[in-house]
């Protein structure tokens, strides 16, 4: 057996090593591309026509990932954001657009979407690949643009939440809440959509232009009554107009969400010998709290034999009582650093899956038994660097930044606790 | 089948009478009787004497406990806060004494149990039963009072930190750092602990009278330089005397923690057919984002077909930002309503093994699924009434305070997370 200071250092290289390779597993399994080719594996195409819209931040990968994967599209469009896109696509209209303010070249791309899939039967399909951005990339305003941006305006400034602009909004919308795949039908529409909200809540993401909407006429106007909105007569009509309720041609997958991420961290642990147990998909506390807690979970369980794995994903929150430089992944995995402070086999990490945590290079943060002698040995407080939001400089000093590069993909933040035996 | 409704209505009772049985098992377990009961299923006096020193809050309580238990003590003594003697025990000395501020009846009850154990043979036992503010009831000080005070303020007003005090505190007592037991020697000693602090760290626990000391006299005195301390000639030798590094004669036994507060919930949670998963015993994050992250567990887990409780014991921390009432655990809980609003068969709830949480007559809080909608009811907003500090009302509104009553004993919290299909 080799000295205990070598056991110690290759335990320390294997449990990076693990983690990396978590890590990579998590992400790849949510690149755009190899989510939408999962979920193509349920697209039955009619027998007519197969057109393409691809709307929002990973439209142009979405698209291109599905052109690869289907014998025939028989055209299409994609709308998203201003340099985003790689090279055309043979068959399909590739715009650009502005985000995340709307602009003219959106509403005209949405309005060709739109013209597109007028005039189709129920034997044509529309494959509809929805992602983060989308609200803002595909909009068709009923009324003038300048009005709309009034009321937004005005429902801000009152204090009205999102859930309540979002109701106005949807009825003055020619595309959101349900409206798109009404404009689709009869043909039948195969919805992808690569969630970027906690918990996929579709008639949210991207205002849900292919979901059913769950708000009515009724709530609208009694948020225009409450606020006093000033509405055109033509807004007024509009809000007593109602959004679909059902959509009978829609089937919708939801891909590439934080639940994809970790079921493939909690898969790649199970193959490198831990025993995974999936906490959360919807971690959405503070991130030193959630670093302090999976810090607790491996000191309670360091006494077992067997090699654990506790994966939370989610988004957390970063409190600002500093002004130095990190990010929430790199909060979280640095407070949880004291917490596992001695103990062997013990590592805690949290990436952002699109490769960016914070206003800095890294994806997040990584630490384990050693990591708080480390900084000591640097003369670095962690509790220190954490209240300036510095978490970044502390691990940057001790080799516990990850670096992934941007990913192309967005679908929240993993964080991981590992336990060797 | 019952109507929905009903289902709705006989699903809460159930959850909150699954809730009631695993509070009401958690504290049973710990209790200080039942604790030392179990513990002293370990204890095998020796051929000699059997003495027993009680030391700390629950001193009596335990001391009862093991007087029933057992068949022969031959003498004893109890040091307890005053007005904890609920009546004489034969044959022990039941003294009361100054907690938190230690004083001259103190002083001179560890006399007399210093006095006790003294010419004691190996063939002799001496029963050792410690619980928390043993720390200030249990002193024999090597220097006048009036120094180790004036050395304790200055201390403190330097910054030092609870382990540097108590580094240079143990080396001016005859009974801290282990040296009790060494005194007790050459009888054998078997302490039973009743953990209050969290990972249970037996030398910190009342400054460990029985536990070795891993603090140093160079750290002592490296600590006497760095604050420039006043020290007489006779404090200054004491630091150069080492503390035992190690105690041959001892046993030690730790109970009644939270670590079996966690394990006595799970075993009832089992009984109950919830799978229980233990989380941690050292929750010491924000009561808010605990409570957020366990409603975050139920709702990732409501699709499953299993029965699941999720366990967290410790001692969350209450950021204060508001006036109002409340307490930890009832922040907890009111911080995970909005989380699990709507979500059928699934609760939350934390409570203070002592029976009081904060300045308040409930042990704790409780919310189910339909909380939320209960608070929005009355006009209440769960967000606002945490920023106020004011779970109590807000519970108190909705039937979701805990009240048991004082319970007897103090080994920190429980929340559970409870997911009923």
């Amino acid at each position: 057996m080799p000295p205990r200071r070598e056991r110690g250092r290759s335990m320390k290289n294997l449990l990076r090593r693990d983690a990396d390779s978590v890590i990579e597993a998590g992400i790849r399994a949510v690149l755009p591309d190899a989510a939408v080719v999962r979920a193509l594996r349920e697209f039955r195409p009619g027998r007519g026509r197969t057109l393409l819209v691809a709307v929002g931040k990973a439209g142009w990968r979405m698209a291109a990932a599905a052109r690869n994967a289907l014998s025939s599209i028989d055209g299409g469009i994609v709308i998203t954001k201003y340099g985003h896109i790689e090279r055309p696509l043979p068959g399909i209209e590739c715009c650009e657009a502005g985000h995340p303010v709307p602009d003219e070249n959106g509403f005209a791309a949405t309005a060709r979407a739109l013209k597109l899939v007028r005039d189709l039967t129920k034997e044509d399909s529309v494959l509809f690949l929805l992602s983060g951005g989308g609200s803002a990339l595909f909009e068709a305003p009923l009324i003038p643009e300048r009005e709309l941006q009034r009321i937004t305006r005005q429902l801000l400034s009152c204090g009205a939440d999102i859930v309540e602009i979002n109701t106005v909004r949807k009825r003055l919308s020619g595309v959101k809440g349900g409206r798109f795949a009404h404009a689709c039908a009869p043909a039948r529409v195969y919805s992808i959509v690569l969630s970027d909200i906690l918990g996929d809540p579709l008639e949210m993401i991207a205002s849900g232009p292919c979901s059913p909407d769950s708000s009515t006429c009724a709530q609208a106007l009694a948020i225009a009554e409450k606020y006093g909105l000033e509405l055109s007569q033509q807004a007024q009509k509009l809000l007593h107009l109602e959004t679909p309720k059902a959509l009978g041609n829609v089937q919708a997958s939801i891909t590439g969400s934080v639940r994809e991420l970790c079921a493939a961290a909690a898969n790649r642990c199970r193959a490198l010998g831990y025993e995974p147990i999936l906490l959360t998909d919807r971690l959405c506390c503070e991130a030193r709290a959630a670093g302090s807690m999976l810090a607790g979970m491996l000191q309670t369980h360091a006494e077992e034999r067997r090699s654990l794995a506790f994966i939370a994903g989610g988004e957390t929150v970063v409190r600002l009582t500093g002004q130095g430089l990190g990010g929430r992944n790199q909060e979280l995995a640095l407070a949880a650093a004291a917490g596992i402070a001695g103990l062997d086999g013990a590592a805690v990490f949290s990436v952002g899956s699109d490769g960016t945590d914070g206003p800095t290079d890294a994806a997040g943060g990584y630490v384990d038994g050693d990591t708080a002698a480390a900084l000591a040995a640097k003369g670095i407080d962690p509790d220190r660097a954490l209240a300036q939001n510095d978490a970044y400089h502390a691990l940057d000093a001790v080799g516990g930044l990850i670096r992934t590069g941007p990913t192309g993909t967005n679908v929240n933040d993993v964080a991981v606790a590992l336990l060797r035996r």
